[in-house]
């Protein structure tokens, strides 16, 4: 029998202890050396930390697998088994340009279901955490269901590359809905992006392109407070492969897919 | 002879204990009756917020006019004397929406100078803070003279809204800009905005239409640290009216008007 409460504690334990190391290797200063060399900072506090969590969960739990964006956990080809899904550093590029507005985030699953999802907001200390079945919180303070929102009244996450001529998804298709909804915004993170939406703080969420690390812990966040997450197409994910993501209040999600997206 | 310094004090000393109140206006918990009734929050926190600025400031410097986004200032026609250009939240939407991401910002200028430039991040408590030649600062660190960027390497805040047709802007402008940028951001606040570019976590800011409340502080900022404000197409501001805005890096600046905006 699995312990999830215990894997759920210790998980939590490492989040935050890698959140401190991250937070001691930059001040507050906005550093000019880590601008003028971003790429080797990056490598390095992306690949430590990866480390850090894979030698934790190798020694605590070694019949887990892991999955990591660094490549230095499993080569997997299926979901099987209790598998850790783990991205050190999401939002590389506010990472270096900001030192803020990035996330440690990391989804556990078993045989393909969603457990546990910790989504860490380093810098500004704030845990968004789910477990199957038990809601989801941040901070500890649980979070609501989301109330049904209307199109004309949404914030929706979109970076403004997507409503332009590229060569993920015909921009024809997002023009309507962004002179529909309240407002758009971008954060560059996609982890944050989905906590925000399971928070309510944004309706919903679309981009074209997410690997699983991305998106593995946002993802229990999400069905705990009733949002649903679809490709861009209103398909079902496979977590395994890169994919287009549309999330948001279920309401809202019908809608858009129906009256945008699959128009 | 104005003692700028005791000015200075004073303001820091307000924008903190305004923002206690608003904190202290909601909890952590995302209170969904906040969202059930956006508008009459607004107002309620906007105008408090506004009118216990403007009640300081008549007590302490009666000689002193006042420009605020509620209306309960001055009806000013030049900006003669000490002006307080004031807003009280900027970020409105998101204040409502998400309770976060959103600035008391007040600029205190001497016949059309920018003197004093105050952006309080209100739920993070981060004060950004600018006196006209004595360099800008966030909590205190002084931040750094901005280091020349190329267009290929910048972070833009852009939303897209102007990347598609729409009336303030010709939209086919900006697309080879979104497509040559390293990556584009949308925050939904003015204030912030320009503190995130005088603080280097963004490169430029282009937005169509900023009232004097939204930039009076942000320009202070922007100063101290060699940064430049427009136009959209590169022309001089007039603080009074509202206007669209270019602001960035001096360098970045001068390239994206000349290659982008004037083209």
């Amino acid at each position: 029998m699995v312990n999830w409460n215990e894997i759920n504690e210790t998980a939590i334990g490492w989040v935050r202890e890698a959140g401190e190391t991250i937070r001691a290797s930059f001040s507050k200063t906005l550093s000019i050396e880590t601008k003028s060399n971003p790429n080797d900072l990056v490598t390095n506090i992306d690949q430590e930390t990866e480390q850090f969590f894979i030698s934790k969960i190798q020694s605590a739990y070694p019949e887990h697998k892991i999955l990591g964006e660094e490549g230095f956990g499993d080569k997997l080809s299926s979901l099987e088994g209790i598998v850790w899904i783990i991205d050190p550093i999401d939002g590389t590029m506010n990472f270096v340009h900001q030192q803020r507005n990035f996330a440690i985030s990391i989804g556990i699953y078993e045989n393909g279901v969603g457990k546990i999802g910790l989504i860490y907001d380093v810098v500004h200390d704030e845990l968004y955490h789910a477990a199957e079945g038990q809601g989801a919180y941040m901070d500890g303070v649980k979070m609501p269901v989301l109330d049904e929102v209307k199109v004309e009244e949404a914030i929706i996450a979109l970076n403004a590359t997507w409503v332009i001529e590229n060569r993920r998804i015909d921009h024809n298709k997002l023009i309507p809905l962004v002179k529909k909804v309240r407002g758009t915004r971008s954060y560059g993170t996609a982890a944050l992006e989905f906590a925000y939406v399971a928070s309510g703080r944004l309706d919903a969420y679309l981009t074209m392109r997410l690997a699983p690390w991305d998106v593995a812990a946002g993802l229990v966040l999400l069905k705990e407070v009733g949002g649903v997450a679809t490709t861009v197409d209103g398909k079902e994910i496979n977590l395994l492969e890169k994919s287009s993501y549309f999330v948001g209040e279920k309401n809202l999600h019908t809608a858009v897919v129906k009256d945008y997206l699959q128009s």
